[in-house]
């Protein structure tokens, strides 16, 4: 599948690493967050997240696609099955199409505050958004296809092109058929965003879209679905995106998002800093939380360090369908005294995770869904 | 004008620093890193940077302004003035619209790249982007209120609220009544970009645009524009935002974009050490190329690292001055042979500015034009 080693020395190309004590975040992992980008969290107030703040992860380069290439963009659909297709924008068009809310987080989210840290993308707590999609549900082009009885897995190739430790690959992922053909995480072959084309950094013009999994599924650039008869053993499916404690170790495959509670840093920051201040009295906390076990039923606030609890008031999930595998706001109220604070909030999944106090540690960094701490300095003065 | 120290201890709102010998990014600069980006260097193919790619430098929060507030949010034009104005959106669009093409960088690009680093936003080359603005020019507002002979300055004050090396303040910024009131370099009150509505980091739903000047002057969710009759001597005018070498030095204001070329890097990208491959043979070198003292005049290339230099390709100015203040195209070309390789390209302007090989140091790490190095290795094997 056209993925092969190349001639590269490791530090062209370097192997997964972990962080010494006390290193810093090191100028490539610099180089990544200066290009991808998180959520502001205060933009969790809107429902939909604007456009460039939906938070963006592309491992190599984003594909240039001006409009005339769009136009003649196809997507192939071969391997297992009855009747390959080669489909343009416009036949895609012509399938019924769905619109889901669909909350994407990346699986790399946290990774920056694991200790030891994992050596990637350096994110904090951000790296998630929540957009609409509208595409063709993935079972009825499969169905058009005419799936094969051998198939086992389906697998997705992006336009997306470069190298990771050694091997060179243009983006590609698989999905298990029953995930692929199921229609309780209706997968799609989206061509809109919000109501527009997809943006470059989105995936333009298709992308695929699978609701409840991390954004290492969502494979962006779309241009060829196959079906095979054998499970998928490409990098980013074997190699990456596992959780493993030790190098040799095979893993376990990352799929569904893990529970999130993420709160609105309340008050305003410090520009540094970024430790937030407010004044006595009564202060609204509120945020957004999610899972890929959907929905949310419960979110705990702490505003003692983790010391006591409190229930918040929580949404609840849209039982339409529509807003299934979006966020859930919740909100409670707190009475800032004085003094120095740390607050968290916790959410609890409908399938009974709740977020962890410690750190779920793996080699990767992957799901780490250790809950947010916000300090937050009370005084009386003239911040607020 | 409602600044004023607050009783904020060091740690809280620190002082500005210079990062000791080998120290890594810190997790107060990641904070910064994650929230706000630079444009991927690939997008600098598009003339008219997408929104989600244009660089994002936000000072403390962005505005919440959802649709039912923007229609009530007022600009106050006052100070020393004959006539006060209080002037909503719809207001603002009965005046005379001008749409202007303009490139807008930050002033602290290059600052990560700086040794010693100044810590703050950790730049590295990216913070740039072209967007089409369309607004009021000021000089019409100002008119329309009736300058008093006194004023000497036009204060801007937006709606980002936060607090900064221990003051607490609205994000505020001065013009030079003959810049603010100018033609050359039109300045805009903006309520469009790209033909749409500003997004919320962008602005919304007004910000100022001042072609030419660094990012910084542009203030966004403009909401007072003060006529003075003294010099302005608020946070963002007299603390930050000068070129000084000691804590103690006045220094010298910021102002207009030094001249900049960046090069779109050829090839494609290893994941992680973001080192380019190439094939051997001919390679298209391309980018773009700006100043605040426009049009470039000359772009040079070097694939030697410095060694030897030639001229690009440069497209020529637009002299109808809608894009004026726009980045210009150039290209070259390159016959790439087996090795590791370092290109780079340099600018020079009409007022003859010429970028640097060696680094501009300032203890802001403010206009840092240094040239943009591109590590690039080119293999017989497959990448490409």
């Amino acid at each position: 599948m056209d993925e092969g080693p190349g001639a590269f020395a490791g530090d062209l190309s370097p192997p997964g690493r972990l962080a010494g004590p006390g290193e810093g975040i090191s100028p490539e992992e610099l180089a990544l967050a200066a290009r991808n980008h998180g959520l502001p969290l205060e933009a969790l107030r809107h429902d939909l997240t604007p456009l460039g703040l939906h938070y963006v992860l592309v491992h190599y380069d984003i594909p240039y696609v001006p409009d005339a290439s769009s136009a003649r963009w196809q997507l192939t659909v071969h391997g297992r099955v009855r009747r390959p297709l080669a489909l343009d924008v416009a036949a895609l068009r012509s399938f019924p199409a769905v619109t889901l809310r669909v909350t994407m987080e990346c699986a790399g989210n946290g990774r920056a505050l694991l200790a030891p840290r994992p050596v990637s993308q350096p994110w904090l707590v951000e790296a998630v958004g929540t957009a609409e999609w509208t595409g063709v549900p993935l079972r009825l082009l499969l169905a058009e296809a005419g799936i094969e009885p051998d198939a086992v897995e389906v697998v997705f190739s992006g336009a997306d092109h470069g190298v990771e430790r050694g091997v060179e690959q243009d983006y590609r992922r698989s999905l298990p058929l029953d995930v692929a053909t199921g229609d309780d995480s209706e997968v799609l072959v989206a061509y809109r965003m919000n109501g527009g084309p997809l943006p470059p950094q989105h995936g333009h013009p298709l992308r695929l879209v699978v609701p409840g999994w991390y954004g290492m599924a969502h494979v962006k650039w779309l241009r060829e679905i196959r079906l095979t008869d054998t499970p998928f053993t490409g990098f980013q499916q074997a190699t990456a995106y596992r959780y493993r404690q030790e190098p040799g170790d095979p893993g376990r495959p990352v799929t569904r998002m893990a529970p999130r509670a993420l709160m609105i840093p309340p008050g305003c920051p410090d520009f540094m800093s970024r430790i937030r201040f407010v004044r006595p009295g009564r202060v609204l906390l509120e945020g957004r939380a999610w899972s890929g076990w959907p929905p949310v039923t419960r979110v705990e606030v702490t505003t003692d360090d983790c010391r006591s609890w409190y229930d918040a008031e929580l949404a609840p999930p849209d039982r339409s369908g529509a807003h299934l595998w979006a966020w859930q706001r919740w909100q409670s109220f707190w009475t800032a005294t004085p003094g120095n604070h740390v607050l968290a909030a916790r959410a609890t999944d409908a399938a009974g995770r709740v977020q962890p106090l410690t750190q779920p540690w793996n080699r990767g960094g992957f799901g780490n869904n250790r809950i947010q701490r916000i300090p937050v300095h009370c005084g009386p003065g003239r911040p607020g």
